[in-house]
């Protein structure tokens, strides 16, 4: 047996020290005989006090076998490991986890119901983009898309673990030469042997992508193959193995999210109730309880099945007004990402033809109904392979973003999400009114009721989302209540507008000595007083 | 024991006869010893040929209990009855069941996904009004509401079982004098014992409803009580009983919708889980397994979850737009009934003063969806006791049922839904365009491509929903391929509008010898050619 980590296991003054939320990796020899990857199990328990943790173990070829494990607390963690290998069994060691590193938060999972935040506290307000192909593009593409995102507004990457089947990737300059499995094409290819050449590529992306502090919402399975590779046709054993595998491989990455397929109802073989045990094999397998959805195609999957943990939808019209994201918050009780609302760019498909101003309508939309949006653009071709960014978006998602990470750190929400659509924000304190496509001169002051009370003091700005300006309005409202619905200013006062689209306020308490009494709005006056 | 049909068991000769789809009913006297709602179990199985069919009797008083059957196929039904009542227990008899009365086309049920229809194998076209308190009114009132119906488009009537709790039921003209249960306030009701007189005069509004060809949509539960006369806190095993109560007394009619709960998240102490129960209660007595719902109020219920037979959803907002509903049908994937879209009137509360015009532009909006939607008006105060309608939507709702029946026998489909969102219909044949709050002045001839091919010849009809009149346009259109997406009219051809708003254009195949090649659509082109 060879421990081929740079430690000694029993030394503990030389002891391996690992940041917190990074990866300690053991890596122990074993034999290869028969088939490694369907016949020996290997597993390790971390223990540190109380906790326990047990991640699985991969056969990463060569004879080496590695278990992953991601420390979420300083100090010492001791570990064991169980193989039906004698090689591999009853491992025994240690190592210190510190402080984590700088610009280092853990991993994100689900916040205050419908949003997110980092295992440190900090909160994470996903803006998203699309690179679904860009870990098949040779290293100058993948540095240039590394450095386009580390300069863009985005936090958050879809991209597949599995490339589609096209042409360019058979021959031409952009020729594959390691693929998930064994072999070189449908022909040869063995499904019960996994390539780990493979797998290191698109773990060197993902630890790129987590240095910049972007997470990579790894997209597991995906159609586009129809049986020609036949990555999309495996049988039921092969997929759930390789799914174990992707969690034993990728599960130590502070910065994974499970995407359990791409428009998984174009994979015809199927079925949602394949996709409810696929999504149990990653729930229960990932000792990181790691973020997990599905991306839709025409089938809607059911995002209330508890293994979901945040919707992650195509479906463009849901973000022409902010009460779609709104609705589906309430039909699911999760967060509502929308990763998918068409391209910005002049393809001839119609999924591929957004103006700039669109994307970034749909952005606002998404966001003041209280949810999130993913990026991408088609301008050729960001959207498959990477590399720079062409459109007018991007400029005012960053702008976007800056507002929303300066609002309220419990994620924006909608204040009158059945009657005044359009205004998100945090009740008595912060609002953030967005006027779309229409086409205002003038904003009376109005508030919803929920947190108000006469002698409030606010300020406003007026923000062109467009034109990425905020500018102050020089005058102080005071709330005085009209009706059992709003508050106006006691004088009446009124914003100018300018006319123009793409609008929006920006209206903040600022008399600290009027705390407002936040209330939970009771369902924004539903017919409680029915006839 | 007295058989008290006006029958004679074991006479073949002079058997009884019951229409298809009415109500056969076995009276049987039997003992009042202790508790008969709570401690004596009666049911009967009723069988012709390989059917069986069991519903459960229930005490009606004065030592009377009864057995109700549904017969759904002509010919002889047997029965036999079992309870732990030995007077009750044992009894046979038969019947005939001969042709369905003119007009009666038995229970509704779900059809086509997100489409209903009745037994006979007739659409139905959910045409909702809100009458809450009908049941409680005068019989002057009643018999005035009834008539309004009668002329009215509406054939389903949204109405409560059980009475909210208000000042007018406990004093003055409108005084109730029977409850669900016996006694008459809260400190003398008897949970553990229904009246039988009070359900007797919810069953002939029922059955009045059922002359007149409308669905009773009757909602179990309800808040707006808060524990003044208890009937929204009673405990589980008295819900429970009031559950089995109402499906053995109510079941037999085959116009019943169970909705089972009003603004279900207002009853504080029952849970989403309690919800589901009950609903299972209802599923499982029910031999007929008429439609299932529940109205929410902030919290949504699931309605993915498997009892759930069709959505009846409060949410002003998805009537905004055609794509809300449609949104919710890949949601739900279950017919969307949109049960409570806010009421025409001039109501202080938001949720009563819609105009006219904005009510039947949110049905529109439904229709053009492809569900459903529910009428109410303030004007004082049908959605509270019915009477007489006084607002200007129910004419145009008339108007557009008129147009609904005449199209597609499946019922209205999105025909272009993630894009073109305000077109619905049948691919090749039948094209329902609706225009909303835009003005346009024309229209160029442009149907979506599925189902078409070069040279098929449509004419189209320009119809003022608001105004009630439909035009012929005085031209025919020819089909010619523009894209990959649509068809235009081989010369460019357009149709001209007013430049008003609440237009739509019936757009219809008038050459059959071009029968369309109907394909499904596939997801409308979702990128299933992702670069």
């Amino acid at each position: 047996m060879l421990i081929v980590a740079l430690f000694v296991v029993s030394n503990l003054s030389a002891q391996e020290k690992i940041a917190k939320w990074e990866i300690f990796e053991l890596s122990l020899k074993g034999s290869v005989a028969g088939n490694p990857f369907v016949n020996t199990q290997v597993i390790a328990e971390f223990k540190h006090g109380s906790k326990s943790v047990k991640p699985e173990g991969f056969y990463d070829g060569d004879g080496i076998y590695k278990i992953r494990f991601m420390p979420d607390e300083e100090g010492i963690w001791t570990y064991t490991t169980s193989s039906n290998q004698p090689e591999l069994d009853k491992k025994k060691g240690n190592f210190i986890c510190v402080a984590a590193k700088k610009d280092i938060y853990g991993p994100v999972s689900v916040r205050n119901v419908y949003h997110f935040g980092y295992a440190d506290g900090k909160p994470f307000y996903p803006f998203g983009t699309t690179i679904y192909e860009w870990s098949f593009q040779d290293r100058n593409r993948k540095d240039q898309t590394i450095a386009t995102l580390k300069a863009s507004p985005f936090n958050k990457v879809r991209m597949l673990a599995v490339p589609p089947y096209k042409s360019t990737y058979l021959e031409g300059p952009n020729k594959m030469s390691v693929f998930p499995f064994e072999g070189s094409s449908k022909s040869n290819f063995d499904f019960s042997r996994f390539n780990p050449a493979y797998f290191k590529m698109l773990e060197q992306d993902i630890s790129q992508l987590a240095a910049i502090g972007i997470q990579a919402d790894l997209i597991l399975f995906r159609p586009y193959d129809k049986g020609r590779w036949g990555f999309d046709t495996m049988d039921d054993a092969t997929n759930i193995r390789y799914l174990k595998y992707m969690v034993a491989r990728f599960g130590a990455y502070h910065n994974i999210w499970w995407s359990l397929c791409n428009e998984n109802s174009f994979i015809k073989n199927l079925a949602d109730e394949d996709w409810d045990r696929y999504f149990q094999v990653v729930q229960k397998a990932d000792p990181y309880s790691h973020l997990r959805s599905i991306h839709n195609a025409d089938r809607v999957y059911d995002y209330n099945k508890p293994w979901v943990t945040h919707v992650s939808l195509q479906y463009y019209n849901v973000v022409k007004s902010p009460w779609g994201t709104s609705l589906l918050r309430d039909v699911y009780k999760k967060p509502i990402v929308n990763d998918e609302i068409n391209y910005e760019g002049t393809s001839e498909k119609r999924w591929g033809q957004l103006s700039g101003e669109e994307m970034v309508f749909r952005f606002w939309n998404a966001y003041i109904g209280g949810g999130y949006a993913t990026h991408g653009e088609t301008l050729p071709a960001w959207i498959g392979s990477g590399g720079v960014l062409k459109g007018t978006s991007p400029a005012r998602i960053a702008f976007l973003k800056q507002i929303v990470e300066a609002g309220p750190q419990e994620g924006l929400e909608p204040v009158d999400h059945f009657y005044e659509t359009n205004i998100a924000g945090k009740y008595g304190s912060y609002y953030l009114i967005y006027f779309g496509k229409e086409r205002p001169k003038e904003w009376q002051f109005k508030l919803p009721k929920s947190a108000l009370t006469d002698g409030m003091h606010f300020k406003a700005e007026v923000i062109d989302t467009w034109n990425m300006s905020i500018t102050q309005v020089d005058k102080v409202f005071e709330t005085k209540k009209l009706d059992g619905y709003s508050f106006l200013d006691s004088k009446g006062g009124k914003v100018k507008l300018p006319g123009k689209p793409y609008m929006a306020l920006r209206i903040m308490l600022v008399d600290d000595s009027l705390t407002p009494k936040v209330k939970k709005s009771k369902g924004n006056e539903l017919n409680e007083d029915m006839p």
